[in-house]
């Protein structure tokens, strides 16, 4: 497919002009909720999230088939400055090993049977040093944000959006504190496990980009300041998931800066997204609190690259498979109370 | 297959006497983790979990094929006193419904490939009303830990106790209570959704019923004073999966309970286990922290009947499909930082 928009204002529209769920399957599984064998609320968290996949899906009594997860890549300038405890190149490796299936993703994808695409996006071309001026030009961004638009699949019925790129918690620690304001230590963490040296560089390289763009508050502007290519794919491809009335769960730190820019662009925008989890990066959780949002699952993961929304499938189709798949108490025989 | 024990003092041996993982396992599994294409714990809990799985099932690289999920039920004498929300006659329907595959846990247990299987335990012979006396005599107690042992299929690699027993969370709170100590109150919730009114008489029973054998501290005591069958079965079946080294995840407030006599009887007993998640019921996350453990989820379940201990094996399973399928640094080519 190709995405309907080729500048950026554009894209702008497709954001403020989005659908929302449909209410009558939501009222509609919101009844069936209140019939299946199990006292009312007793499945907690299970029965909202049922209830909001089928709003979203447009279907009372969902299934999900078909869990697309897409896993963006991209290269950033600013790793030149030792912000990072891996080598630039290793992005590049780790998109091998996700086409060779050697992953942590691919196994979690595969666990729950969703269907895994890798999209490196320009590895021998980072993003400019955002410490000394714009990560990426308007063309750029556009190019990302259409990338990852048309990575997601309009036959999906949930989608997941992952990255990979050394150096991208800097880059994400940079638009968090930038739109949200704070300190820069307040966002900035040890990425794959950067030593005090590095984080020192990093937090100082987020204070100093967020300093040169100062004032600045239009979130896609941001972006193209601060961001990385796969962090704009990934915001582009959020919101395409929104066109196509697919929901979304969110993945770490970095997805959710890219939701954030959705999410401070146009509130609602992530309305048809759930955080899949918390993980051990420090400003994470404070970045789900910005998205009005509350995780999944919180494991202590740090990895990114889809891992922890790709695990977090398995709570959706727990959830799915017990709205969709129970007894009602006439059904079954039981009183109900 | 027929328990090891006819009588109680031959369990309390069998308690005493248990198999403890395989050390070299572990070992092997650590050395494993640490070459896979990820930063070091960058998988937090899961990293923990496939360890733990890998060394109770001798195995440095395992799969888990073969999960079981058993539930049980028992009628209490309790219920007389006007504890819960539903009448005892709910207890032999719900039996019904997950025999039909009607309940959340079915759809759970068929949506992570579990085998489910159904226990009801002397329905129309309710337990004694555990304020006046006795719930079940020392025979009784032998045979609801037998029907729990046998229950476990020595084949399995995972199992889940669950349970279905109306006015259990009653029973729960009172071996909770004689136990760990502090006030009724602390131990007693509104479980399947009790009136204000019902939750007065439920506290009231519970603090009778300890009292009434005050100063009792003998786990297997306390459960034959206070316990319900199903509740005996759940401790007879995870002492069983100890002694088949199959690692099992507990469920909510009730199979916790259950857990507990065993905690309290023989410190370690539940090595082999873990937290599946912590429900809504208040007491619960009291008790998993006396059972020394850390739950996997947390999304305001309160159903019992395995459900949470169930989703829980999504988590398992997402484990093991990383530490068994990923890819070493070696094997991708990556850099290792």
């Amino acid at each position: 497919m190709t995405a309907p928009f080729d500048d950026l204002s554009t894209f702008r529209v497709l954001l403020a002009e989005r659908p929302g769920p449909d209410t009558a399957a939501i009222a509609a599984a919101e009844a069936r909720d209140a019939q299946l064998t199990k006292p009312a609320g007793a499945l907690g968290r299970l029965e909202e999230l049922a209830i909001w996949y089928a709003g979203w899906r447009g279907d009372a009594r969902p299934r999900m088939e078909r869990p697309q997860v897409a896993v963006f890549a991209g290269n950033h300038g600013v790793v030149a400055r030792g912000v990072s405890a891996f080598p630039a190149a290793v992005t590049a490796q780790m998109v091998g090993n996700f086409e060779a299936g050697g992953a942590a993703v691919n196994q979690l994808a595969q666990a729950f049977g969703a269907r895994m695409t890798a999209h490196p996006i320009d590895l021998d071309r980072p993003t400019g040093d955002f410490v000394e001026g714009p990560a990426m030009s308007e063309a750029e961004l556009v190019d990302a944000l259409a990338i990852g638009w048309n990575a997601v699949d309009p036959e999906a019925d949930l989608f997941v959006a992952g990255e990979m790129g050394i150096g991208n918690t800097c880059s994400a620690a940079a638009i968090a504190h930038a739109l949200e304001g704070g300190r820069a230590e307040d966002w900035t963490g040890r990425g794959t496990g950067v030593d005090d040296a590095g984080l020192a560089r990093k937090t100082e390289a987020v204070a100093q980009g967020v300093a040169r763009i100062a004032g600045e508050k239009d979130p896609l502007e941001v972006l193209r300041q601060l961001g990385g290519r796969e962090i704009a794919a990934m915001a582009g491809a959020i919101l395409a998931a929104r066109h196509h009335r697919i929901p979304v769960i969110l993945d770490g730190f970095i997805c959710c800066a890219a939701a954030l820019v959705l999410h401070r662009a146009a509130p609602g925008a992530l309305d048809h997204a759930v955080a899949g989890h918390q993980g051990a990066e420090a400003a994470h959780a404070r970045l789900i609190d910005a998205l009005g949002k509350s995780p999944l699952l919180s494991l202590g993961l740090r990895l990114g690259e889809a891992s922890g929304a790709t695990l977090a499938i398995g709570v959706l189709k727990g959830a799915i498979a017990c709205h969709s798949g129970m007894a009602s108490f006439a059904e079954a025989g039981v009183s109900d109370g």
